[in-house]
């Protein structure tokens, strides 16, 4: 279990690295939704995304012997980009495993912080593997995406910050995925301000948390398929516990509604948001009489979604 | 001649209608320029643009007497947006003159105000004799789109908050149009911060300022052609003799620099702003060397981007 404690050692540890990012407000969407929102805007991170508070959180708990050998991970989206900066950070060695498949803009955006990148077939079998090989090879330490207690801790921050600007929020909703950023959210919420309820976001095309939830037992298979390209991972058996424990609901929502949400966004509040962020807002517009005068936060999540000029 | 002290009091006027806008930086724009970039970020204004604030400071001087049959103008860009809310929020009535071929989206927030809106063919002379005609109609107040001393004083605003928090610009560089904001800026500076240099940027397909300054003499017949839609206008008989003196350079850059500089902008900030404001962006990166090392306030115009999902 992690502590309290942890949570705040954790936030001392990454403060000076990690940027307090803006909550953001918007008449309009108020309006709309008839709620009090708060945007917990996590696209202006490092990286843009919320990623990098994990990623710095477990760099930085190396020790000067084991940053060494540098570290490893496999990942194609936020947390590669991440961990390269953390490991740059560190002026520590960065190894990521990426599917063969991934955008080039990706593959870029993690060479461009320094890391290696090693391309992989894109099963779930071979990006293993490939991690396994560079492990034996280099020692460098393995961080997972989501599935260790560093980065749910660091994952923690976000809604940590959230609460200490925004003390009496009625409800926090974060997007879940494999679940980092969701039980971290959940911790923060538990320990600093237990009046307030968590829910979670998750995308029609990939509701293994739901239906996790749903069934009292974590759902390790799908064939996720959702715009929400951030969102596709399964539940950790750590993060798992955690969800299960403190959360008060999950919404799932279409990919239809998830468009709709980040239309209004981009058009409204003038901020890029990726599609996997949308998913707290569409959450809210869906439910909008169970959530009608509450204060809201949304943990908007990233900002790394291409746009065509 | 207005004054200083006529600055301050249009700030002090619609300071508590208007947001103060917040000031981004960018570490990676900072590396990549080898400035130090401070974006004053009028994107988030009401109707996301700078031009709610001159169409607020002229609504506010008007009389009840004068409110009584509202306001008109001519406009099919931010400007109408801009005054039909400022109308609203003075529950006043308003009404726009737009070209027909005005994109729907246009004339829907427009209407979205509750402002009335006239369609006319798209060419100067009818949009002026329609807003006559409106005018001898109804008695509406005429508020132009920049060559008003009211609309000056109230764009001044913007640089006068990025003066007062960051008080040791080297240069301030705004787009230009009308001349509205530029006009503004450079009274601001010469009042706020005499030390700081303002600079325009302006779209080569529209640089009636740029030929005017080389000149000596204002230039008014040009056939604009630029993906920064909302500095087509030429300069006015109000804006031209400000920007005439108080302007250090005007530097003209191509659309395909306004491209590159707004999908930086776009990528690296996650912020969505208007092509007419990626110019100072763009002017920057065109004068690297010059600009080196200095500490420069960039004035983000606007956010009126339509973005395809």
């Amino acid at each position: 279990m992690i502590s309290k404690k942890e949570l705040i050692d954790t936030h001392n540890r990454i403060k000076h690295v990690i940027h307090a990012t803006p909550i953001l407000t918007s008449t309009t969407l108020n309006e709309l939704t008839e709620c009090e929102l708060f945007f917990k805007c996590e696209n202006f991170q490092k990286v843009g995304a919320f990623k990098f508070r994990g990623a710095s959180n477990a760099v930085l708990q190396l020790s000067p012997k084991e940053l060494e050998n540098g570290v490893v991970t496999h990942s194609s989206g936020n947390h590669a980009q991440a961990l390269a900066l953390a490991a740059k950070m560190a002026q520590a060695k960065c190894f990521v495993v990426m599917p063969s498949n991934s955008p080039k803009v990706k593959i870029d955006a993690v060479k461009g912080y320094g890391a290696k990148v090693t391309l992989c077939p894109s099963t779930q079998k071979d990006r293993e593997e490939f991690t396994r090989n560079i492990i034996s090879k280099t020692g460098a330490i393995f961080i997972h995406p989501y599935n260790d207690e560093r980065i749910i801790a660091g994952q923690s921050t976000c809604a940590k910050e959230l609460i200490e600007t925004i003390p009496d929020l009625d409800i926090i909703i974060a997007p879940v995925g494999g679940g980092g950023l969701l039980s971290g959210t959940i911790l923060s919420a538990q320990y600093f301000s237990p009046k307030t309820l968590v829910y979670a976001a998750e995308p029609q095309g990939a509701d293994d948390a739901y239906r996790s939830l749903i069934s009292g037992k974590r759902i390790l298979s799908h064939t996720p398929n959702s715009i929400a390209d951030g969102l596709l991972t399964t539940l950790g058996d750590k993060t798992w516990p955690i969800i299960k424990n403190g959360i008060e609901k999950i919404i799932v929502v279409s990919d239809q509604e998830i468009k709709h949400a980040l239309q209004l966004i981009l058009e409204r509040m003038k901020i890029i948001v990726e599609p996997s962020s949308a998913t707290v807002l569409a959450a809210v517009m869906k439910n909008k009489k169970e959530f009608s005068g509450k204060k809201i936060g949304l943990i908007i999540s990233g900002g790394n979604y291409q746009i065509k000029i």
